[in-house]
């Protein structure tokens, strides 16, 4: 439990303070207060929770709801206080395929900020930084603590987010690129989808909380603080969209893969289908003059041996033709950019969709 | 059917009264009555509806909509009582292949709650050891003896549907690994995804009820039991949310079976085309040899048997050559990983999606 | 033109009246009047206009919808009256395959149903039934009887909407076990999603026609029908929401149907693969020793022929042996089952999606 | 330039002026007029756009609006009136395949119609007919005369829309039955994907309009001429909602296409794989026989040949035997119908869904 | 930084002020001053921030937005000015595979605009101009001459996204024609989704900022300016809409893709199978006669050669006429459009949906 108090006009942030001293430093209205608990071991737990429960009186639900580890981005409003829940990231666990978040929970009154939280929030390390190398922050009072400490976890998502589209550019490659059919990509993108679902899931909570505390609902915020807020939530609504792109885009992964194994078979197929039809003919005609039949006069003839040949070169090189035309082989890339940006738009009467 | 009463500041709950006994029950405002209905048998539900009716005097609709039971959740208000329906989870039938609920009628009054249901509720035979323990429960009132109902029902949907993403990524594996095409994994796919629909069917009718209730709409539940309320809705809100993303999860896995069995596809089409494009030619040069022309003079010469032979080696040779090149061939695993995350993030200019 | 006219306090429901004695009947408040109209033929229709113009007054825009038979489920509110259209369902005509819908106009007053149909209703006979036998429905005035009438529309939807859940299984059941390939089971998915599509659009207007009615929208309904109304609405809603799961399982039969017929592709394919890389290398060992070199010395050992037979079962062994190994043939179902439970909790560590 | 007047209680509508006339008459509240302005040509736009401007005095971006052509649907309030943009079909070039619509702007005033159109309109040509053969149109007011002509606008939209129906029908119906891989039909559907974009997008836009002038928010519009325009929007809602369908319909459309293509491609893919498994084993028995060894004991005998034959035809019929059990040859079409309705009831034991 | 100002009843717009001048200007409310600030090098953008910040005095989270590059258009309003982010499009690098966007911050009060943006824009450049040559457009205040910037900016998207139609277009005509399988095309399908998922995000949040600006929610824009900022909306609203249209297209050339590719690998596989089909049952002819037993009497027929070749051209022309019967080969194109209007219209006994 790390408590941080600013008294009115004070040049630094005092620290060292045990509980025991919290009732007195919150009944002085000017002062600004965080309460940094943590609840990693059961010890911890269960202090926090005294600490929730009698010095601040809070609602029990809301104790029991950060005790436990599972709950989605909430915001509550009581009288004197709301809670939050909000979830950061697990920036050494997460990447794009395994989307891990952590939950932050959190109290904030007219003069504290308090927040719990099981597991290390670097944000919190940041923000604990900043008030310690400049009152800055703490003049503004609670709320803007507050959203220091929402603002940094926040932006340790925007990273995270825009390496997605990294990921699927890759995959992309990959997929055009892959030699042999591999079910580890395809399982690679259901990580991907899956992890994108995460994002989205969480990323909307959490707007619904910023919305919520942004546009003025709760009084422990002042008009002049929404600003910070709404920034706040400006970015996690970038987050959201892109989440919502993202969810398109790795659905189009599953299409293209798709349709590179149908292309690949597709070659495969014709080159079975140009090679048999290219020695079959050809073996029936050495099959026809294997035939032991007594009287096949062509088998006596000089030349027949090698008319019999030339008669094979001229059936190869008349399939090969055949084949050319029908374009299955000898066949360049198509030729993108040929067609000109002035046919395309002589193309259409009509532009309007 | 149960009674269970509660007199202000007594010390336990009281049991064991009859249906004439609620009218006096009833009419001391300070009691809290809880009357727990059974229908299963013909007789027990002409009993309970004698009740409903006639003690209680609720609206006959919703007394036949108890009888029922094929109705959604919902939640309708009376001008002293509302009347509920939720869905409780048969948890020895379901799993997430076979997502079944079953049916909780009842009604929330000033001092009494009334439960009706047919088939047994692990739930309410958990609330019912809880008053009977301690009179904690009672204390708060009728409303709070409702919300410990609700929530008992919620949480038992809770390990179910986070039991779907673990089903979603067994089956997920086992598409990767079947070896045959088999249309059991189909069935179970198709399966699960009927689960998923009426998980989210329910769920969103629910959530709604809950929303209305935690929302302050009804005047039977006071401000202080709203947030106990809302802690439910939110826990059913988590679930509703999960089993959207599911219902994308779930389209997946048609995708990706889809192209497993493409990729498998793919494979064998590559070995059946290698292997004619390399024994076709060869059983050519058999044949011609096979040719039973009278002037041919190869089949004269000492070597001629050897060379031929050779020349067969050589041609398999290079045709191996040929596909190792097309990467038909001696094709290792697609080397995932490979791309370092360097490479990744010099490939984006605008990393902006 | 039938007239049913329940006069305060009678003991039975009257009939017999014609057009003319119209205007004195609802001159008296206390009546409850029920006029149907049919506009089976020409003459009836013309006869249904002049009392719903001349009679009733009614706007003409509505008896101009009367006459039509091509509009959606409606409500427009008047003066003194509202107007509406539902949609009943043929029953005789419609199944899953073959959505098929009838228009039911009506118009209901302070006292007076007034109800307008080009063809039959089963729904409407039955009311009528009803208050024949009994005064019952009467006694609670005009709303509480266009709720008779409106209800039992809805529930006739009830057995064909349950009825498409089981279509879909035995078309999903019918396409696991189709030999051939075959179109015909395409052509029925696709009307089973055009039906449920009408299903859709259908059921959702007219849920909208019964949320205005049912939430006190109109004065001609007293605030005790309302909850019969909700009741109907709260119907409607779960077939709407059904509607809704059915869309996607429909949508996955497709998937169903293209990954089975890929599955027996690939069946085909490996059968033609093992089968050709297995006798295609034993026809080139034929082909080889049937050539006419003259100096081929195997041709002249004694057990040449033998161990070329040999050779040739030892090579169809070995091949047998790889494809098994690839697990091409010989292989068993799918062990569905085998991955225990156990092993499906142990995989995840996170069960939090 | 056409201009239409009705003076209260006059027996016809009077025409016939100039612009120059209307100040005079716009100036008598009690008179009804309808200018129709064309811009076809650069003269007509020139004097339309100064009749607007100056006569009428209209805000000069709604002008500018007018003289445009790619305006969306949409509706704009000024003090004394409000201008409109809606689309009508082109009925001549519009089919199913290619949605192309025109564009007709308009003012609406207290006692004046203004429409302005590049395009001939049928629907306005038609409402000009009714105001000169009567006067019924007009007394009702200048509302009314516009209600006139949307309604007209948006009954031209039915038969094209409906249409959409039939072709979805004749287009599955080619896929269905075509015999050759052919893309003109893919073309087809995606022709048909985009007119239903169209359709859905300018039909969304234009009930936005509709619905803001059917729900009284323009005081140009008296209560009693309001039912007419509602009437109006709530075809526009079915042209909508079916539009909605199609969407659904036509995406189904290439998941049969692609069925069918499968389908095919399986059916040859089983005739090539029994062709080839029962022909290459007995080429392999003659390639034995075939061999030239010199001691080969089966070539001496009397029957060896005839037994030969005989093995040939027995494991022909073998595997005709064979194939015909796994389903691939001789399958008769899959017996639809064959599952009786009962045996689909028996098999739901929960027809829930 | 240039700055314009328009003084009251001035006959041209004053330019070479510098930030100094700013004070004095802005105090006389009758003026209508434009700062456009830079911030292309460090150093502009140092003396931008002092500006926005200490001239201005802006909300410093404001200037921040500002100097950063990667906001969602959005909208803040304060006490005296609102700010606002849009974005514009690069129009030498946006084409419609790789839509890419710019962004302007800008703030509107009672009597300024000001700009900022790091890049160029085409957009303020013409304004710049527009005001430079006539007063016309400042005389109409400082909102005004914000709706002449947006308005040019929103302009320049409507090429691009004509465009995309093009582009859709000439893709599917290229998916059409290609001859080889090519992972190019589906390399581009995916950059334009990619495009069209930006283009879908960016409008509909610049659609939110012009909804709110053109609905009267900002003070500084009056009454009669904002039916102008409602016409940028309109066309913003339009290709917001269009864009969703692009979305669903775009999805369909990945179908169209891989129908066509199922397509050729059908037609592959029918010449594999027909060419099989005819020669493999050739060769087992020429087989059987090519082996040595002694005892074979065809062999030693006079005819015996030439019947065999005979057999095998009737199996030929046989093979050939079964093939032709089952659709497979000399099979003409779909005829297309032989199915005329009126069997479509027949087809169809309900024609509604």
């Amino acid at each position: 439990m790390e408590i941080f108090v600013y008294r009115k006009g004070a040049e630094a942030v005092e620290e060292g303070f045990s509980a025991k001293d919290l009732p007195g430093l919150l009944a002085d209205k000017t002062n600004v207060i965080w309460v940094d608990l943590r609840g990693e071991t059961a010890e911890q737990a269960e202090r926090a929770k005294d600490v929730l429960l009698n010095v601040f009186g809070f609602h029990h639900l809301t104790v029991e709801d950060c005790m436990e580890t599972r709950n989605q981005p909430k915001i509550e409003a009581f009288p004197n206080y709301f809670y939050f829940v909000v979830h950061g990231i697990r920036p050494e666990e997460t990447n794009s395929t395994n989307f891990v978040t952590k939950e932050l929970d959190g109290y904030l009154g007219e003069n504290f900020v308090v927040t719990f939280h099981i597991e290390r929030f670097k944000s919190i390390k940041v923000v604990k930084q900043q008030i310690r190398s400049s009152t800055f922050v703490c003049q503004r009072g609670a709320a803007y603590l507050l959203h220091q400490i929402l603002d940094q976890i926040v932006d340790m998502y925007m990273p995270i987010v825009d390496d997605f589209d990294n990921v699927i550019n890759v995959l992309e490659g990959r997929v055009f690129q892959m030699k042999k059919s591999n079910n580890a990509i395809l399982g690679e993108i259901m990580d991907l989808r899956r992890s994108v679902a995460r994002l989205r899931r969480i990323s909307a909570r959490q707007l619904d909380v910023l919305y919520r505390i942004s546009h003025g609902e709760f009084p422990q915020i002042s008009e002049n603080v929404l600003p910070f807020f709404r920034d706040v939530h400006d970015h996690l609504l970038r987050i959201s969209d892109l989440a919502e792109n993202y969810r398109d885009l790795v659905g189009s992964l599953f299409d293209i893969h798709f349709s590179v194994v149908a292309n690949r078979t597709n070659d495969v197929m014709k080159t079975l289908a140009v090679l048999s039809s290219i020695i079959l003919p050809l073996s029936l005609i050495a099959g026809i003059y294997g035939m032991n039949f007594d009287n096949m006069p062509e088998l006596k003839t000089r030349y027949g041996y090698y008319s019999t040949l030339l008669v094979m070169v001229l059936v190869t090189i008349g399939l090969l033709l055949y084949f050319w035309q029908r374009g299955w082989i000898f066949q360049r890339d198509d030729e993108k950019g040929i067609v000109s940006k002035e046919e395309i738009h002589a193309e259409t009467a009509d532009p309007d969709l």
